[in-house]
């Protein structure tokens, strides 16, 4: 491994994953992490997420050869402006961020002149915070590295090791393209879970009670992702905007194509839809990107 | 238990896991069983899913004295009519279809004179057919039961009681209030999966191969029911007009509210909506009605 030094700014799902799964998997690289809030810092050196846990960013990051930005989307900038300080000559400054057209143009921004490489790696669970990381979530899953076009070729093929060493599959490509990918694939899914959620807890003639006790008929699907961390929602949607709402109004023209067979009763309109969905839940499961038992897994019993 | 043979009309999903649980939970309940499908009547037996299956359905109810109809909604009235020459004196009729109103007119309809409860269990997995079912599958599960007027109360009672057999919670109410709320916790979530996992397969700038790749960033959860039974939706839609399209327009109503956010950068809107969210997925959780571990209990690794 060409990195010696990693250093992780926040210690949540994402940043607390990684510390614990370069302990796991690179043995012989250093860590240090910093979190902005008193309680996570503590409660990571209880897990110990990274071997430091330092108590100032610019502290976190001396001598490491990789930073990783692991904070909201909205919080980038001044993260990487109170890291500047601290940071070695040539050391890689990455993210792990959602959205990357607006984070490149933040940290180019904040940092001139150093090596900037944003990542996204598509991973994760409903769960937030210090204590919901574990080694393994990179596992089996993709990384997407995005490049901007002066970034130095080596230290890019040293960050996609870096993934991989997680345990990661590694793609590269332009930030453009990424936002416009992940807005069909994690974006509007995520809207469409939140507003269906709030639609369901605030209807008059259905209680919320029976919205809960009935949720096993397709519901409770959508309320796992409800459930994922608003602030770092919130950035996402505030720095996606434009690649959100062009695949947003395509969901609406196809919702609203829907809503008209089903109007009218045209049951092969539906049945020919519904049939040929059934074909990417098998390839999403052929290649290894959903648990291929029933219901997820789920318990029954 | 008051039913001493129990026939199933259609032996997919819902009709095997019958089949399988009364076996497992009512020691001394004969079963008999009846599908359409020569293959499926085949691998019926093979998995012994009734006691007996029968090549015609009038043969496989005689002697039941509760007969409960597991086949799509559209297809309650040929069944009913199919069963009527073979059904004893008093016997209960039955199902487990997924809109209540529409059926308990096609069953009356089909049956004059006769006992009829329809009943829906709220429980499924997104596969079909007869390898699909198992004995657990409505354990902690509600089955709904919707009486017309004039059942008799002991009908209903045995009914209940039943359902509770192999596991179940049960809740009665009329069949207009349980279609506007299956609509909202399960009919709706499968028209938006349907139309998400649609629109994201359609794509001209981002490819199937890349919706597959990334597709843990959110978008494979709403693949799960997606996968499910063409043909049991298709009827679902079509026999739950009224309340489907009057909860869409709720929810489309909601979604504008959320694109025009979006659209004005209202941070504020959004971070409220997805903080009241988390608090259902917890309430569902808590009352067991989903797995409580990360991500529904996937397997990472």
């Amino acid at each position: 491994m060409s990195f010696e030094k990693v250093a992780i700014i926040g210690l949540g799902l994402i940043g607390g994953s990684i510390g614990l799964a370069v302990r796991q998997d690179m043995p012989g690289v250093a860590t240090s992490g910093y979190d902005a809030d008193p309680k996570v810092r503590e409660r990571a050196r209880e897990r110990q997420l990274a071997d430091v846990i330092a108590d100032n960013p610019a502290e976190a990051v001396e001598g490491a050869d990789l930073v990783i930005l692991c904070v909201p989307v909205g919080a980038m900038c001044k993260a990487a402006k109170a890291i500047a300080p601290g940071l070695k000559e040539g050391c890689v400054i990455s993210d792990v961020g959602s959205s990357k057209r607006s984070i490149t143009e933040a940290l180019v921004k904040a940092l001139p002149g150093r090596t900037i490489i944003p990542a996204h790696p598509v991973a994760g669970t409903e769960h937030s915070g210090p204590d919901a990381g574990f080694a393994t979530l990179f596992h089996q899953r993709w990384c997407i590295v995005t490049p901007p076009e002066d970034a130095p070729e080596d230290k890019v093929a040293e960050l996609v090791d870096f993934w991989e060493a997680l345990g990661a599959m590694v793609e590269t490509m332009d930030a453009a393209h990424h936002d416009r990918v992940l807005a069909v694939t994690s974006h509007i899914p995520h809207l469409i879970a939140y507003t269906i959620v709030g639609t369901a807890s605030d209807l008059e003639e259905v209680t919320r009670s029976e919205v809960i006790k009935y949720s096993a008929g397709g519901f409770r699907d959508f309320t796992r992702i409800a459930a994922s961390d608003p602030t770092m929602w919130r950035d996402v949607f505030l720095n996606n905007k434009d690649a959100v709402l062009e695949m947003l109004d395509v969901f609406l023209t196809d919702l609203a194509l829907m809503r008209e067979a089903i109007r009218a009763g045209d049951g092969e309109m539906m049945h020919d839809t519904f049939s040929r969905t059934r074909a990417i839940r098998r390839s999403i499961v052929a290649l290894g990107q959903d648990d291929p038992r029933p219901d997820f897994g789920r318990e029954h019993d």
